[in-house]
């Protein structure tokens, strides 16, 4: 008899789980994602920061998986989940399933103030990380044009919140292109006076990483010129900055990059949520109650063996969706199910050009090497040899001449 | 004593005339642009049928001139220019000239009935590429899904209004994409059962080619599956699909490649224009009466050696552009100017993978001889040496794999 397996989301737990999948051929797999591609997004910052484009680190979902022929793809956003009826629903449209795997991921939070995004976007997706792209070019423009100092230093400083891998990631580049790539394009301007101020609310930048790591992030980040303001916590955003308490930064561009939170789908299925909002799984990934139900990835709350929430990152949704895809594919029944296990694959986050830190296990580094480590494992891991082709040749092309391919400002609407 | 020199326009002729003056050190040159890049219009079909990304036919003016120190490039919409005060004017703040260069290019035109736009997108703009790219996307995304299999037909019918390159070239690539590279990537639909349709008005495609050329492109087209429909007048676009007089097409997809008119700047100089709306200039480019304003490219109405008025071609802008420059730069008075001559570079146009037509004088060819030398010129003329690298890399890729590298279907709004 042929199962129907249904996978919610296209990410890296998702397409794990389908591609182990799809080798069974008594299973019948639909993978539905509101997005037609699959998204590499500890590569979304370089689109925001002009050095790639977004069809490097995108791929249709359809194409990657076009030779399985009991995988199929539908362009839909399930909007519910009917746990008693086993279907899931898009609008007035159901489908059925066997087994279900929600692996629908996490967009940015503001924390209960969404009316902040409009003046500091988040980073999460395609086209806000053109958006993003767009504002920091825009900037140096205005700022060109400017014919009040006080103006064009407003235009010259971008506040980025958040200290975790992404903002970091963004501070530097930023930085770097205003001190190298923009170097000698302005006349009215010194690019390389602009203000970078990254904003964490914790004592240290990168949390998540040991301490050594994280007073050598902040090192580097400082030798390119970025301002880190450790323990400040932002209350407000404006058109005009930010303020933190009663200080306040004028800022052009204000770049978000503090939070996320899991996909409401969660929330839909009325089954218990941990504080972040996130399903609480059992040890085998499956709703409580669902054997047939399983949440992975960023959307899930998983605790590893040391008792602590595991990570947002797409080793462990990979690996809960090979995990998940083994249980469905055997049939295993809930009471026979070994525990998921997380196999740690350590964590990295570049800062700028040639500097990286680098933890896996007991082994901590930073510098050049662990920047090496950081380019080869990002080229290996993009879906596509196209991709992994481009995303080299870019970066030897950025490498060697500190410029950035794609300093575009595009309109948000095609008819302007 | 240094002369101020206003070039309104980043294309190919304003980019022309900007790097001819730059070498003159006794001249200030301003390029206004409301774009902050240099788009190189002939690729724009590729990009809006996933073959290219933005940046591989887009770089940053600024980068461009960004060694010549004379020259600045400010981003501003020019919205007038006061002849007889001899500024132009952005907003409320005004720039002065010595000598003005109006190179403002052509957009697409409904023929009075904008309320066309909507349906039917035009292909002018990087964002009106990536709009239809979009349609054309989610057009087999749609069919895909449907239920209904008189739906499923509309969302697998493509109509393009306008037979000239830009329509054949972009009917041809979406035939392609539904025959090869979309072939095995659906489970419900049959892409190669696409329906293209070309709708044209004149008596064949291709007008201001020869005719034997106009009869291969056709032939060509039909080889590819696009169904040629000349003398037919499209008399309504609708969210279903277009009128032609008496008949209508049920069409998913409508993309308008039927007309140009030139930037509305040309009209607000109140000075004649031809029924076209381009400037009428005098034989030495410049308005009648204002010997230091010069109007060049698809804003002017240029008569050739034959009496013909030359067409709307990057050759003829960029001839322009480079005589206009050397009036300027030796200051030549009105009465001493040589007019100016156009050098026929001829014209081609692309129909799919391996089929192309070309015409320069006497010569007319058709077939893979001319798609290598379309292919030639096309990646020789890019600007940038990564450019012509990118374009050429994923040209060749694309012609072993037929595969598409930016299938992305991004939405307009960044918060969606």
């Amino acid at each position: 008899m042929v199962r129907k397996v249904v996978i919610v989301g296209g990410g890296f737990g998702g397409l794990a789980a389908a591609k182990a999948l799809a080798r069974n051929a008594d299973l019948q797999i639909t993978v539905f994602d509101r997005r037609n591609y699959h998204l590499f997004q500890p590569l979304l910052y370089q689109v925001a920061t002009a050095g790639l484009s977004p069809a490097d680190i995108a791929v249709p979902i359809r194409a990657i998986l076009s030779g399985k022929s009991n995988v199929e793809v539908t362009l839909a956003e399930i909007d519910g989940v009917d746990l008693a009826a086993k279907t899931v629903r898009s609008g007035t449209r159901n489908w059925p399933f066997d087994s279900l795997v929600l692996a629908c991921g996490a967009r940015h939070a503001y924390f209960g103030h969404d009316e902040w995004e409009e003046h500091a976007p988040g980073l999460k997706t395609l086209e806000q990380a053109t958006e993003i792209r767009r504002r920091i070019l825009l900037a140096f423009e205005l700022a060109e044009r400017a014919t009040d100092p006080e103006e064009r230093k407003r235009y010259l400083t971008f506040a980025i919140v958040g200290g975790g891998p992404t903002g970091v990631e963004l501070a530097g580049a930023i930085a770097e292109i205003s001190r190298t790539t923009l170097e000698k394009d302005f006349r009215h301007i010194d690019p390389a006076r602009t203000r970078v101020v990254l904003i964490q609310g914790g004592p240290r930048v990168l949390e998540a990483f040991d301490e050594s790591l994280s007073r050598r992030a902040a090192r580097d980040l400082e030798t390119l010129g970025v301002q880190v303001w450790t323990s400040s916590r932002v209350t407000e955003v404006t058109a005009d900055g930010v303020r933190l308490g009663s200080e306040s930064l004028r800022a052009g561009t204000v770049i978000w990059a503090a939070g996320v939170q899991p996909s409401p789908i969660g929330r839909a299925l009325g089954v218990p949520l941990d504080s972040a909002g996130r399903v609480v799984v059992g040890p085998d990934l499956a709703v409580p109650g669902h054997p047939d139900v399983f949440v992975i990835g960023d959307q899930a709350a998983v605790r590893g063996a040391d008792g602590k929430p595991l990570p947002g990152l797409a080793p462990v949704a990979m690996q809960e969706g090979r995990y998940v895809a083994d249980l469905v594919r055997r049939g295993v029944p809930a009471a026979e199910r070994a525990p998921f296990r997380y196999l740690d694959k350590g964590q990295m986050a570049t800062i700028g050009r040639s500097r990286a830190v680098l933890e896996f296990g007991a082994l901590r580094f930073g510098g050049f090497l662990a920047w090496a480590a950081w380019l080869f494992i990002h080229i290996f891991y993009l879906i596509g040899f196209k991709n992994r082709l481009t995303v080299f040749a870019n970066w030897t092309w950025s490498y060697l001449t500190f410029k950035r391919g794609a300093r575009l400002i595009t309109e948000r609407d095609w008819r302007a």
